[in-house]
């Protein structure tokens, strides 16, 4: 089977948004077992000028729904940004997971060569064809902010290995 | 033009290792502006039992590298994991680009469905289609290693941001 639109993006997302759960499993079963209370790991930021692990979970959400939202043209939902433990942003992750599914693989094919026009920062936009944003830009975007929040729970001695990261519960 | 192994695979690593040689250059600037020894910065691990900035860089490399050889069939060069400086790091980054970019189109082109068998830790390997492969592992993999390595150089005060990730010097 060739390689579509819809095979490059949705699986990719959905495969590490599965093992991010995971990875977010493993973080609440290790505060729990400290005693010590989530919200010191999950607010933690690796420089004072980064943004905490709980925005790394929600941009990492949400770069993967509006990217299949911009490519299909389906409106995707909003999500507050009022997530503080790990289970509320397994719910976030979850959500954005149902919502993935539910975008139909043909709103996504044949998008190539779309333009797709998207905020960079407060007060510009950019525009790239659909292949283009699809890989230099959302999925970097995406694996950015999934790598900075399992930064984060490795700095702070969360036993995560590279496949949790890449395997998730089925490594 | 729709999507292709080749368009999936090449220009998506090989966006991401000129915008990571540019963090490089921004990094190698910044310890000498502040005088002290880049191997300070190179060797330095975000958590002790994690690779350090070196490794990230090498094996954000060979990622690419191994990925593109492995579905093309083309034999790769072998580096030497010997480097201490960013700039080191930075030739081995050009000399990776250099044969990302001397591989045929056509070698990857219809690898969807090829039988990829590759080394998972030392004594075992794991088979995968060409297309999950490249979703499912090269890809995620690649992204972590440029990820550690951005977040080795925030936490360690170097000025930058998510715009030098995803642009590089056209940011």
């Amino acid at each position: 089977m060739p390689i579509t639109m819809s095979s490059a993006s949705v699986p990719t997302f959905r495969n590490t948004l599965r093992n991010l759960d995971h990875i977010l499993d493993k973080a609440a079963a290790h505060a729990q077992a400290r005693k010590f209370d989530p919200v010191n790991l999950t607010s933690f930021r690796l420089a004072p000028d980064m943004l905490p692990f709980t925005s790394q979970v929600q941009i990492a959400c949400d770069a993967a729904k509006n990217c299949v939202a911009r490519l299909s043209g389906v409106e995707a939902p909003r999500f507050e940004d009022n997530e503080k433990t790990f289970e509320e942003l397994r719910a976030r992750i979850a959500k954005t997971l149902a919502w993935l599914e539910s975008v139909p693989a043909d709103r996504l094919d044949g998008t190539e060569d779309k333009d797709i026009t998207f905020p960079v920062g407060r007060e510009t936009t950019r525009t790239m064809k659909g292949e283009a944003y699809l890989k230099h830009w959302a999925i970097p975007n995406f694996f950015f902010h999934v790598g900075m929040a399992y930064a984060i729970l490795r700095h702070n001695g969360v036993e995560l290995g590279k496949s949790d990261y890449l395997a998730g519960a089925a490594r």
